[in-house]
């Protein structure tokens, strides 16, 4: 990192891809602020993972928002809904409501506060899983508002949204961590991982996980329960 | 409420203008799902005063969420700053970064929840106090995003952002909630109002309530310290 590095705001989920997102920033020269989301969900070891992958990858700064979702409830994720073995039609039962405009939104402000004016998060269209939020049309979206809400836009500091995976596929994903050193036995990406971050092997985010690793010719790091 | 009223989400502060914005929305026909967020701001006492608010104007529910925004600061409202008695030029200490995005992007995560397609915010361009997020413009660009961000969306059906008060001055806010039967002794505007919902009497908020009473002729009839 240079002394002159910019900051940007990193959200990091201890999955997969955050992690290799937060490489990427860093790659690019940016002065990485990780910022990860408490929100009710059941996986929580997400958030040690994250923590290490912050600390593993540079970060100048991690820190965790809590945002009780669970009194909105509506997704595996957060409610009593079973997390299910086997992909289903259209948007799954792990979909959290607005998750993404929330965590966007939450790095916004963290931007604001620092003078930041990059924002990087790690949606994906290619093996998206069905959620609405993981479009470009929405990163494009979320960049306009970003720039109509805050200071920087009144002040005409162009805020931006980073969104570098959002055209890869899970192989392509996991050469591209190799490819900037990343870790990937510290990422959980599990829906249900035991307590110690071992994952169940069987749900939606375990079997793209492992796809990927398969299609791109890489050991699988994961440990599984 | 007719038994067949569509649900709608109305951001719910304590304040004097999420009241009449409920009070709009019930006199809209909408079945009023009242949203608190609990962001960690010094005066909570708000919070008792929307519980209030709800139920006096008939609100189907009411829900708070919590959001620690403590964890990135940067605002008189969040942090140890002094909340100024003197109006600033500029954006005031007491803007908290990025918070009505935060607070719709919430709303929109309850309104996928309930199946509701009309979210209700207080915003007002006229005695905005120099907030970037009240502004018309960033309205418009949270309606469009919402319409990307969620499953609505993906499915056809159209969401709403309604800012009713948004072309209003705080004296025709005081006269649509006294048309609609709003008790604004109930609502608390101030910055830092003590732990029985007193009003300081000094703070912006107070400077703009009390002038909107007086330029609406109606008795003010905030509870001060």
């Amino acid at each position: 990192m240079t002394e002159n590095a910019r900051p940007a705001v990193v959200l990091l989920s201890g999955g997969m891809d955050s992690a290799v997102v937060l490489a990427i920033a860093r790659a690019q020269g940016f002065e990485g602020h990780a910022l990860s989301v408490r929100y009710g969900q059941r996986h929580s070891v997400e958030l040690d993972a994250a923590a290490a992958v912050a600390r593993a990858l540079g970060a100048a700064a991690h820190k965790v928002v809590d945002v009780d979702l669970r009194a909105i409830g509506g997704s595996a994720l957060t409610a009593d809904i079973a997390v299910p073995e086997f992909p289903a039609a259209g948007i799954p039962v792990t979909y959290v409501p607005a998750r993404n405009t929330i965590m966007l939104a939450l790095a916004l402000g963290w931007a604001e506060v620092l003078g930041a004016q990059d924002l990087f998060v790690g949606v994906n269209a290619v093996d998206y899983s069905g959620y609405p939020d993981c479009r470009p049309a929405f990163v494009e979206a979320f960049e306009r508002l970003a720039n109509l809400a805050t200071r920087a836009g009144v002040e005409g500091r162009r805020l931006r949204v980073h969104a570098p995976l959002l055209a890869l596929s899970k192989a392509d994903i996991v050469r591209r961590g190799i490819e900037l050193g990343v870790d990937f036995s510290a990422t959980v990406s599990c829906y249900q991982a035991d307590s110690r971050g071992r994952a169940c092997g069987r749900c939606d985010a375990c079997r793209l996980r492992a796809q990927g690793f398969v299609e791109a010719g890489v050991a699988d790091p994961t440990r599984y329960a």
